[in-house]
């Protein structure tokens, strides 16, 4: 038995982060430990990106394990660097804890990291630990772009193909069902708490020829909103298009639910969100979903001709 | 009058940040608003480091004002890149806000980080916002090491010269007279609430040869044991070479405090704690402060020759 956070102390907790980051892979010049890591950036620029994830906000410990909450705020900022076309490199992580968590919690919350940076081939390099009266995590990332150009969300152009890669309303569909009490379906509330974005998708658009890119975190609509707005276009989806996976349909019918509410309106699942010219044979893992259109007024985004009438997505402070 | 966070809700905030960032210089390839940002790395390799700070831990709304706050948390990330030898380029911060808090609060926040970085020559190219109980901040910096090798906290050598450029117990004793209800002398208040690490400084360090190099941020003993125990040696330093600043002197008789206290075992003012090979030339604002000794059993840290005994500096979780 370790005892909680306390009993270890800040010296030991770091000592003990920076044991469980491991070996360092290639790449990697200077490791955990140190003011500051340094990491190889072939490509001549990193790509940057930086997450902050709240207890109570983002996740909750009575229904995330540690290894759930160090998987997702993982996933969540690897996935931003792959919606630039990039590849990951590394990651740093910010975790401020209350006293009396265990140990253990920190080494599941940990390993659980070190894991989900190594399905994206990222390192964790470092990071700071605090004490706090809640759990807090800010997870930034680095990316590399292999010479390619960085895809920005305000690329797409009219006669454009919209396409996704990654599921859509699988985490809401859980949340709906931690919601109500529930453990299972299984596989609905896996996809809550260790979403598993498509890391590899984003080169792979990028090679393509993406001509605009993003991580859907807060829902398609949303999203898609923001994409349409920077590129100042129209995305026009069709419904008929848009995979409703198994248990999201007989859970939707269970709860009386229109399925689309969650496939439209769900984040958390960072299905990648890209745009090709028309014509561009879609890489693999991406699948049609409608097209780009003239910005029409303030119609950022239609589904099936009209505008969708459900609730597009989660936003802070609302 | 533009009210609260919550008034201003997400979209309008972030919108808000992202052109309060101001114009990108050279050197960022693709700044906020996009799901990552693109920095140069002209050296090949990036200086990444984080620090979380939350509201009752590292700062109090109501001792520091959103000004200080931001100047203070962009502060402590670039001088951790300083401490490698790096030049900084660009930070991310994930910024946690009550909605109750004034849209003004944030603007004066958001001013003072991004004069911060620019008195680092580094630019604000990205964050995240979310609600939250309390005010959190924590901020990445990045930086370019232009072709100079990492000086990290484990190089320093039996022999080396021990020396310091910057302030020593200035903000410790701007806290002490915070903590007993003044807010004069401003300029130990001030060296709380602002502190001016030496960000150049590194810089020229890393020119000059020193074998390590670190930055001051829990308190002179702390920290230089911490550099102690990654090199493998002990440090010994001279009581009458460390300066102790007139207000600090001044502080020190008022409260009846012995002002060594704060110079050795206060934090926050960002120093720059260096080791130099015997006979360097110091760079400019080092000031020797002692000398490394092979390593005398557990004794990290000598003053005058003895382990020191008051309070070596600040541990979260203690």
């Amino acid at each position: 038995m370790d005892g909680t956070v306390g009993d270890l102390g800040e010296e030991g907790l770091v000592a003990r982060i920076v044991q469980g980051a491991g070996a360092m892979p290639r790449g990697v010049v200077l490791g955990p430990g140190d003011d500051a890591a340094v990491v190889a950036c072939p490509d001549g620029s990193v790509v940057l990106t930086t997450d902050l994830l709240v207890e109570g906000r983002h996740f909750r410990r009575d229904w995330s394990g540690p290894a759930d909450i160090g998987h997702r705020c993982v996933a969540e900022s690897l996935a931003d660097v792959a919606a630039m076309g990039a590849r990951p490199t590394s990651v740093v992580i910010g975790l401020g804890l209350p006293g009396d968590v265990e140990v253990a919690w920190v080494d599941e919350f940990l390993a659980a990291a070190v894991a989900e940076c190594a399905r994206g081939k990222a390192a964790l390099v470092g990071g700071d630990v605090v004490s706090a009266e809640t759990v807090i995590v800010c997870v930034t990332a680095t990316g590399d772009l292999g010479g390619n150009a960085p895809v920005t969300r305000s690329g797409a152009r009219a006669g454009d193909v919209v396409a996704v890669c990654g599921r859509l309303g699988w985490a809401a569909a859980g949340l709906a069902v931690l919601s109500r009490g529930f453990r299972s379906p299984r596989a609905l509330v896996d996809a809550h708490r260790r979403p598993e974005p498509p890391y590899d998708a984003g080169v792979r658009a990028a090679k393509a020829g993406a001509t605009a890119l993003m991580d859907v975190s807060d829902g398609l609509l949303l999203d898609a909103g923001r994409l349409a707005s920077a590129s100042g276009v129209t995305l026009s989806l069709e419904s008929g298009c848009l995979e409703v996976g198994e248990p999201v349909a007989t859970a939707a019918a269970a709860y009386h639910v229109d399925p689309l509410v969650w496939v439209l309106g769900g984040g958390d699942d960072h299905a990648l969100l890209a745009t090709f010219p028309e014509g561009t044979r879609l890489p693999k893992g991406f699948v049609r979903i409608g097209t780009v259109e003239a910005a029409d007024g303030d119609a950022a985004v239609l589904v099936d001709g009209t505008v969708p009438e459900i609730d597009p997505g989660y936003r802070h402070f609302s």
